[in-house]
């Protein structure tokens, strides 16, 4: 099943709760989390949330990295999106993993856009980031 | 068994190309679809790629809205991530398919972060946004 798109939804518990509450740790470890993914970064946006808590994504031209973390409980969710076959978010998921000292990681993988549902001959279709390049 | 966020992960199909091409009705949109959910919105990052899409989130108190459009397919991915009672991330997923003129909709809802892998007792947790009021 041919598809444009990769996901991987992940919850991280037993993490360092201190590193999930520093809004410029956080970002730091999405962007380069981006980067081991040999993701291309377009823009980026974070927010510290008072008196908990930080919440980001990191638009790439492969898609989308996103975070929302509750140090209190020591947990974060994390999603990667990306697209193209040159892409790696195995290694960002292991670096944040990493990064945010987690205990126990639950993920899920999902394809997204089938490609059998678009009435677009499978030899015609480009995904990003040739898409985007 | 007890979470603190809900997401929805949909794929909408046979969607109105122009619509998924122009960044300034995607953006205003996923704004649209936060404020109907009762949404909060914080802060917001869209960017338009070079022929085609859009990719973008929009960061709520309550987690985040996330889109990638490939509008010659006729396709988008949408996420919506929220936490709290008083959201309603049904009428900003239907919103989106109304404005996306969606012929064809692939939805999946996802509990993330479970309370019982945290060790914190059920009568303390706090769930966004109560935590970021």
């Amino acid at each position: 099943m041919r598809s444009l798109g990769h996901q991987i939804v992940a919850d991280f518990y037993h993490c360092d709760g201190s590193t999930l509450s520093d809004v410029d740790y956080v970002t730091d470890a999405m962007l380069e989390a981006a980067r081991r993914a040999n993701c291309t970064i377009v823009t980026q946006t974070f927010h510290h949330f008072s008196p908990y808590g930080v919440s980001g994504a990191v638009i790439v031209a492969e898609s989308h990295l996103a975070i929302h973390t509750w140090p209190e409980y020591g947990y974060a969710a994390v999603d990667i999106f990306t697209c193209g076959d040159i892409i790696q978010p195995e290694e960002a998921l292991n670096y944040l993993k990493e990064a945010f000292g987690a205990g126990q990681v639950s993920t899920m993988e999902m394809k997204r856009g089938q490609v059998d549902m678009m009435g677009v001959p499978a030899h015609e279709l480009r995904v990003k980031p040739v898409l985007c390049a």
